[in-house]
């Protein structure tokens, strides 16, 4: 038995990676999955832990090569991709390897790996998701308007995924999508019945 | 027999729309996908011949039905999606299906439909799809570099792809592809040996 990949996805600004950052920090148990970029680092962010920063030409042969499970170029700016190698590795060992990414970048996993479970992290109520989109108050009526359809569409994804997970709070939800992650290992592994 | 989806994408600013329009005008036999967008529709654009430009409602509703054949947010601000089921029809009806899309939406199709045809549009040369993207000579050399660091990574994914067609002249490329579309359909129907 390899385990299998879960792959945490949800909203703009629903918090996905607040709770990727508190697994990353209180369940060493699981393996996180660290994208490769083109961008320079930012102050504060480690090779390796945040990004794995490459070179153009770098990501390019990984591309080339079929390295990447997923990836985009972001505003025609920078590419961001998830390596395959070490999730199949993670996945080897028996790890419990997650991959938080986007809408889009999960769609694409399900290509390469229909088996992996798929979260869908989502918010406790529509006002709450409202309030982190537009908490700041500085955007026109028609910008919020904009942000208020987006965020509709892309809670409408919900039903692309195998599991939901509300983000009521960080630490509760982090256990709940760690809870899941290891008893289905434990099933796969010592079956019942 | 039912035919075969047919999907064209390749690198940014290497003439897949032109392509795509050349094929719309000189070859009816071609089904071409509207996609769904949630953005309004600008001078010229005609409702179902350019976009099928719905609501952010209706958008939503059809992520949620499982009717995008892949879809994205653009910029966070709209929405983008191919609608399935005129997909299905056209395949059903013994069309030739072809879908132009950009590089991350081929690999969500590649999720919904595997067997789809994957076709990679690619420049000439290096040198052609420079100029095509820094043609107009008024960014800074700091943002050329990006575009072609970004450039680099885009050609790459060629080999993600089933076939390759040079972009060498809109007129010959558009030749290739419907040539490419009509014999295997024959092939498919009329199986030889």
């Amino acid at each position: 038995m390899t385990g299998r990949l879960t792959v945490l996805a949800g909203p703009t600004a629903v918090g996905k990676g607040t709770v990727a950052a508190h697994i990353r920090e209180q369940h060493p148990e699981v393996w996180l999955s660290v994208s490769a970029t083109t961008r320079p680092a930012r102050p504060g962010e480690v090779d390796g832990v945040h990004y794995h920063f490459v070179s153009g030409d770098r990501f390019a042969e990984m591309v080339a090569a079929g390295e990447m499970l997923e990836w985009a170029v972001v505003h025609g700016r920078a590419s961001y991709g998830t390596p395959r190698r070490p999730v199949e590795e993670a996945l080897a060992e028996g790890r419990l390897p997650l991959l938080e990414i986007d809408l889009q970048g999960a769609r694409q996993v399900r290509a390469s790996m229909p088996d992996a479970r798929f979260v869908f992290l989502a918010p406790p109520s529509w006002d709450d998701l409202v309030t982190r989109l537009v908490g700041r108050g500085t955007e026109s009526e028609a910008e919020r308007a904009v942000r208020l359809e987006t965020a509709k569409v892309e809670l409408a994804a919900s039903k692309e995924f195998d599991e939901v997970i509300v983000n009521d709070e960080v630490r509760r939800a982090a256990q709940e999508l760690v809870s899941l992650m290891r008893s289905e290992k434990k099933t796969a592994s010592e079956p019942t019945g």
